[in-house]
């Protein structure tokens, strides 16, 4: 369901970040948002470096984007945010101060996955349950 | 208007595949949401095989993200995403289970196009007969 | 804190072109949202030319998609929007026809940067000198 943005300039981080980070957002998110990790999909958007630029300037920020289903308690979604950054620093050795994390959201009804429109949050367990898996 | 965004690993959809599935999500987008055909954009984002992440492990998802002007009535967006969805494991042979379509949406006047402010839903034709198209 | 996304097929924009709109997008959005100049992120996303599709075919858009907080007037983000679309115009030649400018927001208290949760609009003095920067 969630769909997990990282940008970076190209070279900023290692195959073995990329892995790390990954499996570091499928577990809180999972945690967090109640929702079956199979489910979390996290890509990275590595850009040459004439293409990221932070204060008019070449950089390399990492810059995390989430989109999330409407209706998870918003105290959640702040403390996603604050987990997932603290991750990334955590993990890529990149400090704070680059890292950006912005989550975004939209109705469940506005997205379709396996064929079938997303539960709202608190009804994942019957959806999933429909689904087979 | 809308922005249509297909990411996946490298090497999961040939050119056709990606051509015909701009063109069946064009011809979808203009028919629910009575937007000339003109206007809308497709883009795809093909990412190395160790940048793609579905449950922590390497994966090839197709999710595809589309940004719609606030105001459309809501079943329509749903609509949107289920035939977008559909259209997307009729081109490509994917399987609905690995395919993910996600609607998001601000308001008409948070967004210019033509160096005009966009119409809200229900006012383009006022709005395209001034472009002079 | 905001993010800049500039879509376009390869070889659009040469080195200078993204430069010169990177600062002139970091002026306007530090002018009109009253966020420092450091803390504006633009990013270049160039794809190769059978992956970007206006009208079902292959086209040569320029596509800016930015992220706000929520909270700022909204005739702000209208024109931020304007005079974003009118730059990306001055500094590539690209035709404003060509030109999409979308605004996305969320709450402040979604996103973290410096290890910290935003500031909502207005209150970014105390959050940025409590930053020590």
């Amino acid at each position: 369901m969630p769909i997990y943005t990282c940008t970076t300039a190209r070279d900023t981080l290692s195959g073995d970040d990329k892995a790390t980070l990954a499996g570091e957002i499928t577990r809180i998110h999972s945690e967090i948002n109640h929702v079956p990790s199979t489910y979390v999909n996290v890509i990275f958007n590595e850009l040459p470096t004439d293409a990221v630029y932070t204060d008019a300037k070449p950089s390399r920020p990492l810059l995390i984007t989430g989109w999330v289903r409407d209706g998870h308690p918003e105290a959640e979604t702040t403390r996603l945010a604050t987990e997932v950054a603290a991750a990334a620093t955590r993990v890529t050795g990149i400090p704070a101060e680059r890292v950006l994390v912005v989550f975004e959201s939209s109705p469940a009804h506005y997205a379709v996955e396996g064929g079938r429109v997303l539960p709202a949050p608190g009804e994942e367990a019957a959806w999933i349950a429909a689904a087979g898996h």
